[in-house]
């Protein structure tokens, strides 16, 4: 994991290292997408291109766009105007660091830049790949995806939760479209990148993907409880004080906490098919296998 | 050019009705897209594409992409924390009837959305197509472009340009990645819609469009001192009221009126070497030619 952690390093910094971007404009890109986090999603691309055996240069492309996707939407998401976030992986928020315009903008970068990577002629990636990959990303991250899913949670915010059933339904929908669709999109687009990729695996992928990613979320519910500020690198507590709907809310911790179980469980079973489905044996293989292992580990038993 | 403002009316009212985008998002997305504007972008589209014989279908969805972007560029500048605008188009802005958060996210949703409509799988353009188009409305709109104009825009803001001539070579780069990229994405990205344009119809479209790009920003600036609130369906005099530079500013009024002119001259050299290199005496190439006529002419005598 550490090796790939060190290449999404490398190749992110490379490609935003481009002198004829405006210096502050830079500046807050880069601020915020190369300060460290898990690489969560730069790590499912490789894991699952890997498994269905991509070309490293390739993925390469693919990691750095869903990276710079995840860092505008924190940006994003993190404004005054929005969830008002000062601290976020122990630093301040790009808008504080900066300013609010400053913020707007390098998130409209990002998510710009993103798809011009993946589109430039230098890309390795072929034509159809690039189309394929970029409708996913867009679609994963745009107003059915990512957006609608920060439109829905902001409305939600502060409503009365009493009706536990409907609340549970829509608390799935907002996570399914905040959180989850760009966990999916890592994962397909990183076997998109794969020209020998068959359909059976593309499947067990995507389950895998759709159990992590809801796993991820009841996790984050669950941490917004149990971890301290410290742990965190922002707020604990900040879901209860907003009103915010979450799983120990609404099904109480206990059962989050044997939800996420399950979710794990699911995974792995989904992770034993496509290791059935891979040329066994191999490096790759070996590697990919220990990479989803060591990603559906890492949602389960984070601390931050 | 009625026709196609028509046209273009219809064709983003139907690709911006999906019901799976939460209500609210969907509904603010709407109104700053559809609630009219000159079109100016849409039509350079077609009519540069119709100059080179493409397809019609095609060049809808390029133009669809073209007004989405730039309804999210519009938005996200009105915001507070970058220009404040109230008033566009002699209505309240985005964030004004919605709030800041929705309006954020609309423009986020329309740049999202533009990307995943050029490369969707029923968009009747060839995967070399849509790579070529994304990666050049990408780079246009992106950190070198569009959104790196915005940020030097705001930093050049309330400065002192007491040195004219430096201040002169920053306003035009400031101007053609703020405003100029976008109409170049526009004329080029019509151009890349025809199977059968060549290079030198393609160069005679990019300087047409360097052309008007820059004369509608010279004429922007007159219009803020010359028209009044009314005809500009937004406060007029804002820009000397935030110290901005600008072309009367900085070169005079009456110059900056000759450089607007000398600008529309050489967009109709370009425009006679454009019908050149066309087929003639075709209906299509007609139009062309009537449209790009129109739309330097639009740009020039406009009085908002």
């Amino acid at each position: 994991m550490r090796e790939y952690q060190t290449r999404i390093q490398r190749v992110l910094d490379d490609a935003l290292n481009r002198t004829d971007v405006p210096e502050r404009l830079r500046e807050s890109m880069r601020d915020s997408t190369l300060s460290g986090g898990k690489r969560f999603r730069a790590l499912l691309v490789y894991a699952a291109g890997l498994a269905v055996d991509a070309p490293l240069e390739k993925l390469d492309v693919v990691a750095v766009a869903l990276e710079c996707i995840h860092a505008y939407s924190l940006i994003h998401d993190d404004l005054p105007a929005m969830d008002d976030d000062d601290l976020r992986r122990g630093q301040a928020t790009n808008h504080v660091k900066f300013d609010d315009a400053t913020a707007i903008l390098a998130g409209d970068g990002l998510l710009t830049f993103a798809f011009e990577l993946l589109n430039s002629p230098e890309s390795p990636l072929s034509d159809k790949e690039c189309r394929q990959i970029t409708h996913l990303l867009a679609n994963k991250a745009g107003p059915i995806g990512m957006v609608g899913g920060q439109m829905l949670d902001i409305q939600a915010t502060g409503l009365d939760h009493a009706d536990k059933k409907t609340s549970l339904i829509e608390l799935e929908d907002i996570h399914r479209r905040k959180t989850g669709a760009l966990i999916k999109a890592a994962t397909l687009c990183g076997a998109y990148c794969s020209e020998s990729a068959n359909e059976s695996q593309i499947q067990h992928l995507d389950d895998y993907s759709t159990s992590i990613g809801l796993a991820f979320q009841v996790v984050d519910d669950i941490l917004d409880i149990e971890s301290s500020t410290e742990e965190l690198g922002k707020p604990s507590g900040a879901d209860l004080e907003l009103g915010k709907a979450t799983y120990p809310a609404l099904i109480g911790l206990d059962e989050s906490k044997k939800m996420a179980d399950n979710l794990y469980q699911e995974a792995m079973v989904s992770l034993a098919s496509i290791s059935d489905n891979t040329s066994p044996f191999t490096e790759r293989a070996d590697s990919s296998t220990a990479l989803l292992t060591n990603l559906a580990d890492l949602v389960i038993k984070r601390r931050n």
